[in-house]
């Protein structure tokens, strides 16, 4: 089956915007197994649009359009197709009802425009989102209007649009993936311990790295479901065993709601004090539905006057070893841990950067102290990127050893 | 002067690589003026290459190729442009003599075909890597061959090729554009305001929304410098006028940065209290490398036992009103204020969700109060969206009003 995309969006044309979309939408017809013939990308443009569209080869059969589904003027991609299809539109009721809730009697014509979608086509509802993907179908192709914004785009593939494709216009073959999520260890380092896995065609195994994690995605594919389903399990399991360390889950879970969740299931209660992570870490917790049950709450003392005042930081400690020291970190979660009445208090210090660092003391430096249940360890760590890749590293850090901290337990 | 693009790369049709190289060249386009026609990408593939330069309309007169300079067997690129163009190679002497002089007589014949270029072109010699870039002429246009890996491109666009278009291909049209930034309002009620501009041609102006802000670009075109800067400085001026209220910034401006550059050109200290927000203020603020001058210290109390504990919130207060409530607010506030030494207070207590909200109080309704000098006020909001966004629209809302009141102050 021959695929197509044509991304709009004049952002993309002046470099305002990197088409990530782009990677995510070419990487599921890779794992679907749709040819990508070629990417087409033009500006907010009916003309162009529809000249694209005119260009799409015979032997196409799915055309993927991304962007331009919002309520304003540039947004365009939709009424190209209709021109293009001669085709009207309906309403989606559903997304239709969400607007009208939202806005009430405040809703404007073009916020309206955003439930409509091609009269004949089947709509995807949104549920990160407002505007709704659909498919319709003519000249014997069929067409996916796609929302711009990636975090909608991403929730609608996966929710809707890829069991869609599957169902209903994937032929015999079936594809069956799994992806394994790995941190603390370098991504050829890990690659190194299953480069013959890796070099397998079926299932075959895929690596990407995101925010200091690893995921290594494998995909077998073939006729029968059980059969698949035995052929990834056999190679997650060949995978897992080989880097077990480092392992912490699979596809949807993510390392701070699998904390979460062990924190919660444990009946244990954490308390923060952050220095150079500036909130991150309690940001992180607190973005996770029901943190409440396990999140008491977060000191971020900046200066050293607030470590002194809020922690019980020693002056002749601060003094002697300087704010960026084990000795700091241990009596700030000592302070956490003396004030509360938590099972885990975790303390940050660190040098963020860009400037602050020293010979002794580099950009990137951070301990972190751990006081769990009356018992106290540091850990030192160098961290590379600049001030927001740093805290970010840190921040993963630290849920990767409160896992393998939980887990052990 | 128009322009089109085609990249090449399978790896790019399968999703292995995000496509940076596509927002570099985009935006040197925007830069330098050059109307970008379309972008096609297609596979490693001799056939679809030529047909994507044969689609190439006739007004366009640059025509950028990317990737596929390499010497293995995939690299196709020029070949099809030496087939389309039906020409010869010569050999760049500089390029080979430094391919010559690495591999010594182990030089591979695909090794040296990488030191050829088009027949009556002119190299762009390779700082960086080893494929050099060229240009060539055909058909009433010209043919920019440049090689793919990004670090290499950089500084062949930088060092050789944006000099030479210059100084060569770039006409009396210049083009000068300006970003007006805005926060507080939604995007249909902002452009309502100036549909008369968005709609004129020229100068242009598009509209594009991020994290909450909208963004105005103003583009002019024309022949003189002065005059183009005097046409978007007219429109821009009237944008601004209609929309005073939420104007705070243009270009490369930040809230938090300009935020945080007020703070310190004032010598103000901060310090917050977070609930439902947990931390992404404090965040915010310490991402800005110096915001060790402004910002202070922060609590994150996210049950009412740390409200209490920390922050003096009274109780009754909590048991009478909720934890969720203006009194609570101004208590929180009242409470940092009183146990630092700052001259701004910001508390957020609010329902992020997705569960905890009622039919009194729903999920998004937010309070902030803000003590400022020895004065207290409180705004109640309620913000849509799922948790983050609802936890990105309060921290959004917080610094623009911090904004107004600095700049009022």
């Amino acid at each position: 089956m021959k695929g197509y995309m044509i991304f709009t969006g004049t952002e993309l044309l002046l470099g305002k915007t990197l088409n990530t979309n782009s990677q995510l939408l070419t990487s599921i017809f890779a794992e679907l197994g749709i040819d990508l013939h070629k990417i087409i990308t033009v500006g907010d443009n009916k003309k162009r649009i529809i000249a694209a569209l005119t260009e799409v080869p015979n032997d196409v059969e799915i055309i993927f359009l991304n962007g331009g589904l919002g309520p304003t003027e540039d947004d365009l991609t939709k009424e190209a197709l209709l021109e293009y299809l001669s085709l009207k539109t309906v309403y989606d009721q559903q997304t239709l009802d969400k607007i009208l809730k939202r806005a009430g009697k405040k809703a404007l014509p073009g916020d309206l425009k955003v439930a409509e979608i091609p009269e004949g086509g089947i709509a995807f509802y949104n549920d990160a989102g407002i505007a709704p993907g659909s498919v319709v179908k003519g000249n014997g192709k069929n067409y996916f209007l796609t929302p711009g914004p990636p975090e909608e785009l991403a929730v609608l593939m996966k929710n809707k649009i890829i069991p869609y494709l599957k169902e209903n216009m994937l032929g015999a073959e079936k594809i069956h993936s799994r992806t394994l999520k790995f941190a603390g260890i370098g991504e050829s380092k890990a690659e190194d311990k299953i480069r013959d896995l890796i070099r397998a065609s079926n299932p075959t195994v895929a690596p990407t790295i995101k925010d200091g994690e690893i995921h290594f995605r494998v995909t077998a594919k073939g006729e029968d479901w059980n059969e698949l389903e035995k052929m990834v399990s056999d190679v997650s399991e060949k995978i897992i065993e080989r880097l077990e360390d480092y392992y912490f889950g699979k596809d949807d879970e993510s390392l701070e709601s699998l904390v979460a969740g062990k924190l919660t299931e444990k009946k244990l209660k954490i308390a923060i004090a952050e220095s150079c992570t500036g909130g991150l870490l309690s940001h992180t917790f607190t973005n996770i539905p029901g943190s409440s049950e396990f999140f008491d709450r977060a000191y971020i003392t900046y200066n050293n006057q607030a470590k002194i005042e809020e922690l019980k930081v020693k002056k002749s400690t601060l003094e002697q070893y300087g704010a960026v020291s084990e000795n700091t970190a241990i009596e700030m979660a000592e302070g956490v841990f003396a004030k509360t009445n938590v099972d885990l208090a975790i303390s940050i210090t660190g040098i963020a950067g860009p400037s602050g660092g020293t010979i002794d003391k580099p950009v990137g430096l951070v301990y972190i102290a751990f006081k769990y249940k009356e018992q106290i360890s540091v850990v030192t760590r160098i961290f590379s990127g600049n001030r927001l890749e740093i805290k970010n590293k840190v921040v993963k850090f630290i849920l990767f050893e409160i896992f393998r901290k939980l887990k052990e337990d």
